[in-house]
């Protein structure tokens, strides 16, 4: 693999086609679904495991156990976070204007530990009432062997960015007229109905905020 | 960052929790969606791009511009690609037995671009007949110019592993008769109704095919 000169770095990381640096835009994005992507460096090799993420303000969130490597391994070091909703499929007339519609947010960065035990329990907290609002303190309280065996990184958005491609296909306007059906197929996620654990007492209801999550 | 042994990656890639190495769970999950996070790396810095890819055999295959950078740099250097669907939440008595429901699949090697012409056009008429059976032939004829921008990667599954989490809450059982709603809440991906261009010719219905894709 040939070296990149710092520029070129600093050229993928900032200047994304139909990008965007609007943090509401980023924000929105990072909100709509606890997917991301995270791509850690491990011996030279690019490691990419899902994670849950959430966000307060302009810093994002994840967590795991204290031992897992991944995590111990990241800390300080560079990582790429990425959060993408795909919205369609875009059928052109023509193979090469086949696309995607989507909207995607890459973060980078070099991530730290929340050590501080206060903002540790504030950010766990967010992370289950971002699931359900209130759910938290309806909770059988964390233990502290839970409490240490967890940990919980952050990221500032400082280097973040969001693209987006919406709408139909670009073909050349000299295909326009090519006889073939051409639009986008949307995709959306849903939620289902809510499946309760067989052991609920039985005066337990499903919470009606769970018809409120909101998704993609 | 402090250094892994070669056997420490060794059993990041190929022992996860949950895990399998059974192709024909690899394939289901790599087939259900197009979307997967490629991680390379420049500068010593992960990028985590979406991607759409594709699979035939124990083949993965993505494609994009010929100048890409991340692309060019990619061959033959490692990447790890990875598809996740996220299928739920899953919502137990204590915040520390919160968790998703999700089918995973990592893939890890390095990628070699598909020169020959004969392969090439194969693998672009496979990306294109996966969304819509039978498309590639319908479609205006791919010029040389657009053939010759287009590069097509590809990776074997040979170091690939598949990851699952299902079913309720893993609560404590003396966790269980605690007074709270637990549970899954489903999440799924679906297609809506297709948006055709406003510029496809009257005389053109939208095909039926398009309310067979899968995804999910």
């Amino acid at each position: 693999m040939s070296q990149l000169k710092k520029t070129d770095l600093t050229t993928i990381k900032r200047a994304p086609d139909r990008g965007s640096f609007d943090l509401d835009t980023i924000h929105a994005i990072l909100d709509a679904t606890p997917l991301c992507h995270i791509g850690y460096m491990v011996n030279e090799q690019p490691i990419v495991t899902p994670t849950i993420h959430w966000r307060e303000g302009n810093q994002i969130y994840w967590h795991g156990s204290r031992i897992s490597r991944t995590l111990v391994e990241s800390e300080q070091a560079p990582v790429c976070l990425t959060v993408t909703h795909l919205d369609g499929l875009v059928l052109a007339r023509s193979a090469f204007h086949h696309s995607a519609n989507y909207r995607s947010v890459m973060v980078f960065g070099r991530p730290t530990f929340i050590e501080d035990r206060f903002e540790k329990t504030a950010a766990l907290t967010a992370l289950i009432d971002k699931m359900l609002p209130g759910r938290w303190d309806t909770l059988r309280e964390m233990t502290e062997k839970e409490f240490a065996a967890t940990s919980v990184l952050s990221l500032p958005l400082s280097e973040a960015s969001a693209k987006i491609r919406a709408g139909g296909p670009s073909d050349l306007d000299s295909d326009l007229d090519f006889p073939v059906w051409a639009g986008v197929l949307p995709l959306t996620t849903v939620t289902g109905n809510p499946v309760p654990c067989p052991h609920n007492q039985t005066t337990i209801k499903t919470p009606d905020s769970l018809k409120d999550y909101q998704i993609g």
